[in-house]
């Protein structure tokens, strides 16, 4: 196998779409919103990515293994095309991680995308009260913010504080050296749990970026799932308890 | 040294050949098992595969040092030609698993090979009560399932939960993208010991699939040498007693 | 992206210029000083450097995010041409820290640079008084020695006794291999703290080098801030508290 | 830089030289042997050797800066030419472990080498009374057993247990693999501390095989400190007193 290798599995005609990246990272909230559209739309996948920087493991689903990898689907959110790139695993290495997201941009430019928004997570280290999951963002170039903030995305100063690492904050950065208009979509959430909500806060903002209408109901009862983790935990803080922290951190 | 060698030492013409692969992994049972067939049955040494990504190191026997390396013998099982892939290392980094894996892979195609049993443990996190060891598969094509579960092979939702990791995995992973057909034979076992139980159980499993007697006789020897440790640990269980986890790690 | 990509922003004619470099590292002395002679003078960007090496990260500046890479400056000192090389990482592994210091001296030698001047710091281990912190230097040539010393430069047996390590050392191993003079100039810190004193006695040894005058303002500013923290500090020492070793790494 | 330069120094006509290894291990037994050799003999430096893979750093002797590299020394020992390989690192990695050894070897292969002997320690895991520090060997083949053995050089089953790690261990497993001769002298040692006795009890070995005499005075003067050390280990270990193992190791 190449370092990297990008296995074309269908080549739909897309209409100017966008890609959408939602890879493992803060509170899983990226990777519950990439996923949640495919499982949302239309999905139809078109490229696998294999890279040996990737864990040297296979999933294994109803007894049939499958090499780790990242994949990207042609989604079509009715009537808006989009190219949505999610995947269980991140890159082992900082090389890694520059060469896979080269060949996410490649991808990109051979479905002509016309604009990127990758999905994530920003951790405020505490619980977050119901419906109050921010979102921040930040662009290749400044000229976005405006329509960006129209939807709803703040600018803060100094936030985030560490950057953006992964594959995130390549697509911005290496895609910004491409020319390519990218922009991180950046839920807030406590740092500690898989969030859906803010899942969902994310993706309305994407909603109003878009135009396209998202049904949530699947992301809700997950989020309700949460909600009781959350309630124990509450309980626990209240009752002066020490939170566990290791054992909560991203259960769901 | 280039990263990979491939050392042929001898070219036996072999009768659609079976790859047995046992490396290290959890409880050594792939590697018990595979050596066992190396050591029952007239065994021939093909290939010596050296590779950059094996520790920097020697072994030493009888006081003559040999280069870090992973061996696979022509093994005549009583008329059933197998392929035995065994040794003492697995890769240091993500890359070096998928070098190595494709290394072994080249070989097999050389020889021939129609189909591949990667041998492995899968951790049970507690000690498993004797003859009660059950094995559990994975393919790299669903048509497989049928042939193993009449073998006594289980096939279970969500197990293995982390997926496979190693050479074992990417064997049918890489194997899978070549059109190989590979399957993964993992015995139960605790996780704690070296365990030759699960290791026959494995083979017992293989003895149907491939149609094949094993003597048991040496593995027994060593299952009883382990037998007397896991009872020790039974004993300090019951008294309440702490068990010295880390250093109850393959003991053996 | 290439392993280590070169941006050319600007070429400016220099009049054989001086490297000056001042990366990350103890007490963030050399990058304090480095930056300092940025803000200080006029200075003009003529290159970025981006590498594999770097974290796989963007920073975010009002919204907009731009890649992890490292930047030299042409500096106008008052008639003295300075190339500044400053930034916020180092490599990520030893083969990168070498193939890094490399790109920097290809730019360095693009300049026609007649010297190199790596800034840092020499940790004591202790906090130092006021106006008391010496600078440590080691060279490419032990005929640069008497000109530092006549610059209060000291060269002392054992010192600095782990060697220099990252670009700094390697700027005059690697220098010194292609035939360039080098020097480190090393201000001593406590190594517990942010130190622009020590920064500044590095810059006061600079400027008597150099022929340069700098304007420290700013600096005394930011050395008044961490002056309170070392007040502090002192309390809890006298007070025969335990220091919060941890928590006071690199405060600032 | 490449991965590795090999800088040529000096080309001496060496008369059927052996190559003695000696670079940073257990006990600094190898390190310290080869350097006894060095400072005793006329040495002339031949090479020297620089890897990505030694640490980014520069040493400082009297200021001046030289980067991070092994040497090898054409050594006249009263007649018998040896060609000693020395240095303060070993490499980062397995593959920088693989690719150092090579480099080693084609040095020793261009110098004519006719015998390689590595020089190591092997840890017994406590402190070992005076004169009592036996001589474990290896070698790449059993041929060169016997004449080892007449110099008091001892062959144990499954020592030593963990194989022979690093530089020392790859001379052998990667010379072999050329057809060249080498042994491995692992002189006993408690693996605590830095260990002149057990460098000794290596050198008194070479002797008899390379028929050359030695002067101990300074190793012995070193190992009169390192006694001094070891008398309060003992006298802490008779009270009882918890030896502060961290601290110790490798003091010296």
């Amino acid at each position: 196998m190449e370092d990297i290798e990008i296995e074309r599995v269908a080549d739909p005609k897309l209409d100017a779409p966008t890609l959408v990246e939602g890879l493992p990272g803060v509170g899983h909230v990226g990777k519950l919103a990439a996923d949640h559209l495919t499982s949302e739309f239309d999905a139809e996948l078109v490229r696998r990515v294999y890279a040996d920087e990737f864990p040297p493991q296979v999933g294994v689903d109803d007894g049939v293994a499958s090499l780790a990898c990242a994949e990207l689907h042609a989604v079509d959110a009715g009537g808006v095309d989009l190219l949505v790139l999610s995947g269980d695993h991140q890159a082992g290495s900082s090389a890694g991680h520059y060469r896979l997201t080269d060949a996410f941009l490649d991808v990109a430019e051979a479905f002509d995308v016309k604009r990127t928004y990758a999905l994530g997570g920003i951790p405020t280290g505490e619980l977050i009260d119901d419906d109050d999951h921010g979102v921040v963002g930040a662009v290749t170039d400044a000229e976005l913010c405006e329509k960006l903030e129209a939807a709803g995305v703040e600018f803060r100063e100094n936030e985030p504080a560490g950057g953006i690492v992964g594959v995130s904050g390549l697509l911005l950065g290496l895609g910004g050296r491409r020319g390519m208009e990218a922009a991180c979509l950046m839920g807030e959430t406590s740092g500690y749990l898989v969030d859906p909500k803010s899942a969902r806060a994310v993706l309305e903002t994407l909603e109003s970026l878009l135009g396209v209408a998202v049904d949530f109901s699947d992301l809700e009862d997950r989020a309700e799932e949460m909600e009781e983790v959350v309630g124990r935990i509450r309980e626990m803080q209240e009752a002066n308890a020490p939170v566990p922290d290791d054992d909560l951190r991203y259960i769901g």
